[in-house]
């Protein structure tokens, strides 16, 4: 995994936009709040060890995939510097557990990563690029990857590319790839090792914001690219937006759709 | 909209599992935090007005859908009963524009809807009903419905049952069935709408559970009930999982999915 010194701690990503400096915010347990309320916001992020955030996330999976990536980050800031991540209620973020209240749509783990960046971010535009990053990354990748020291199960775990970020598919092609069922012991490790590399992966993301740098590597796919040349903004169409991979759920075109020129 | 009378706060929605009481965490100004750390979990939610909620969350639809939906009943917390609600860095939900990052997946809008039941109910198995009362409300009416006394543009807006919870797809059909652009001022005016509807709704059902009542009346599709017997959990195949309406991405079944009997 990509290593940020040590010394680059409260860059440009927590601080850019923010009105609350930790120095001002903190003073022991006792917590106090700004003239205007609150603790202000972006809150600052301080680097963060992905492998050790990976080994606590894989056990937070406990309260589902999203608080299980959320949770141990805002957890190891409270440990760093107290508040305001010692207020902020984590339990809230089981809500997205298996793809929201089980509905199985954005996978919670990415969910999880996605607010992370909304905490730190400071606006709409600068999540774009961090949320994309870590978006494509689990489109593209075969995961799960982590192994942990201590495994709840040591179920020998497939690895699939989910080529989505939808919870229902996610699990759909790895019960395809794995020939295990969507619920039972090695589906949950899977989510729960799966959990673990989300949560790696979006402190990379958060170190290398830290420093101005984008991670990058992962972009759009080249059918992507194709479909969003005619329907997404500024196209001919500009029927549907998003930058989901189409072909997991479009599995093949429309009768009457033009036929594609080969690249 | 459905009314519950003023006598109705803190029911047992928000304190049955809390360990947090409003009068022993507000103190004017000055906030104070428990032994433990932190406001405790989950948060007290107190009943709310849906109009007077909707009608803000149009306005707040500047800073995105979930942004939107959630900020507001935060806000009008805040208002009444000061911290913690003060202390909750709402901004952060500008994360869930465009179904996240603009990626088109999970409507912001019910990413807040459902974030604001993870902040009350206490247990990801408290979430999942109302999460699901909201999203099959969303997937199953013609929306927006809400009308602004001051609207930030007075277009015609066309109503569209989107058959889905996904940002991508509801945009999609509502493209199709307007014929408007996906991006320009009559389909922000229709997502700001739709903001200030889901708000309008959340409030409802927050308002119900209040009271140990449950809106229902949506329930999943005959066509998803039936793909649901044989794929998910405890079923023969059990190779997927999820309740999102089947049909807005498997437009059709595999050449080789055996025959469905008519019901």
């Amino acid at each position: 995994m990509k290593s940020v010194t040590r010394r680059r701690v409260l860059g440009s990503f927590g601080l850019a936009a923010g009105t609350c400096v930790l120095s001002s915010c903190q003073s022991g347990n006792q917590v106090s709040s700004s003239d205007k309320g609150g603790w202000g916001y972006p809150w600052p992020y301080v680097e963060l060890d992905p492998e050790a955030t990976a080994e606590r996330a894989y056990y937070a999976y406990e309260k589902g995939c999203m608080y299980g990536v959320f949770a141990p980050v805002v957890k190891q800031l409270a440990e760093k510097r107290g508040e305001p991540y010692r207020s902020f209620p984590v339990n809230m973020m089981q809500y997205g557990a298996g793809g929201t209240g089980g509905s199985g749509s954005l996978c919670g783990a990415l969910n999880g990563g996605a607010a992370l960046i909304g905490l730190f971010a400071g606006t709409e535009e600068r999540m774009k690029k961090p949320i994309g990053e870590l978006f494509l990354w689990y489109e593209q990748t075969e995961l799960p990857v982590y192994t942990a020291r201590k495994p709840v199960s040591d179920i020998d775990i497939p690895k699939t590319a989910s080529h989505s970020v939808l919870c229902h598919v996610s699990v759909s092609r790895w019960c395809a790839g794995s020939g295990y069922k969507s619920f039972g012991d090695p589906r949950k490790e899977r989510c729960r090792r799966l959990t673990a590399d989300a949560a790696g992966k979006i402190v990379e993301i958060l170190n290398a914001r830290l420093v101005g740098e984008s991670l990058s590597g992962a972009e759009l796919n080249e059918d992507v690219k194709t479909c969003k040349s005619c329907h997404t903004k500024g196209s001919i169409l500009s029927n549907s937006r998003g930058t989901m991979n189409c072909g997991s759920c479009h599995f093949s075109l429309a009768k009457d759709h033009p036929k594609i020129p080969a690249t």
